[in-house]
């Protein structure tokens, strides 16, 4: 992804670093310091914006540039706490329709520990 | 909030301003501005990121220090684009009990409109 | 509604009688029994089953017989379990937008406790 | 499942079928016919109900008959419309700790078509 293109949003302040962009899959991660909640540990909403960007990047990628593509429903469900390292969220899609696309999240630590799952529905529209 | 609470954390990064925080409702907002995604609109993580962090501190401050709160679910949905201003996330508890609580947000953009809605699931532990 | 076209769906299954069907708000109610599960319960299935069937029959009545409505998303919280009487569920449009509407949920019994929260996602198609 | 213990309960009402109780994951059908919408198709309310009666029935086997387990969160993505045969739910538990289990869906026709996914919250509770 340029890196222009990403200057000042969400995703750089997350500091996301995109580790596979394809159609069968997506993958990228973000280091848990910086996105942490008070106790120390990661924040539920790193993993949510993520999984969010993941999805989203994913589907702009399948439906090509002539469409918009637009979250509008994030579920997540946060299953283990991560104090350090990095959280990388693989992304599949399981239906990219015409107007409408889901993916499927998986969330895990760098020991390979299952930290979240969650799934993004996203609409698909003309520009 | 204390200043240096949140210090290093998600909630700084994502600008969060406290604006009400009680027992029956706790109020939010951040900036659109440096939480957008490519597009230039507010990115939805970062919508998720501000109900995360108001369901958890709100159930912090109702079960008190001698007990950890840790959000376990949070589903949203994007209503309609946002491009300037603040959006603010109204959170509201459904139920506190003694294991679970669940909130139940509203988010709004400075015209009053209806932006985003979302619930948070808190498991609350033992320290 | 008429009787004969809820014959042998799931709605006439879970026993729903609708008590308001509007623009702004549909409610609709089941009885506990029947719907159970093995502890005596309500079934937390019951209350999805109707939740869809209050944002589906909701979004159709908004869009008209031209178009074609499919809940593709559906949240639910169940928050306090149920053992007999009816629980009404009422559900009223965050959005109803040209491709895809948004309900939300507040279920009750027949004490006015709130027993679920939930939302359900809508997709609007040409017939 | 013993026959006597299923009899009044929802799960009797959509017609479960058991296929496989396990540890590590549990499967169930039921037929589309008797659950469909007024359109003649299969019914969302009732993939909601099968998948919380597989992460619900999952989660009881798992914790053995001394605990109590109580579904609180469902969400639910409907893919594809399906019109006759069974659905399948596929359950498998992404974790089952002390006081809470979260379990995955996936559900598909009899042409092993995904046509829904899903997610159970549950929480585990003394008697």
């Amino acid at each position: 992804m340029a890196a222009d293109a990403v200057r000042g949003t969400m995703m750089e302040r997350i500091g996301i670093e995109w580790l596979d962009i394809g159609l069968e899959r997506v993958v990228a991660r973000i280091p848990v310091e910086g996105n942490t909640q008070v106790y120390g540990q990661l924040h539920g909403g790193a993993t949510a914006a993520l999984c969010e960007s993941v999805g989203s990047i994913g589907t702009a990628v399948a439906t090509g540039l002539e469409k918009i593509v637009v979250g509008i429903q994030l579920s997540v469900n946060h299953l283990r706490a991560v104090t350090d390292g990095y959280i990388t969220a693989t992304g599949v899609p399981l239906r990219v329709g015409r107007t409408v696309a889901v993916w499927d999240f998986r969330v895990h630590d760098d020991e390979a520990r299952l930290i979240a799952s969650g799934t993004l529905t996203v609409a698909i529209r003309e520009r």
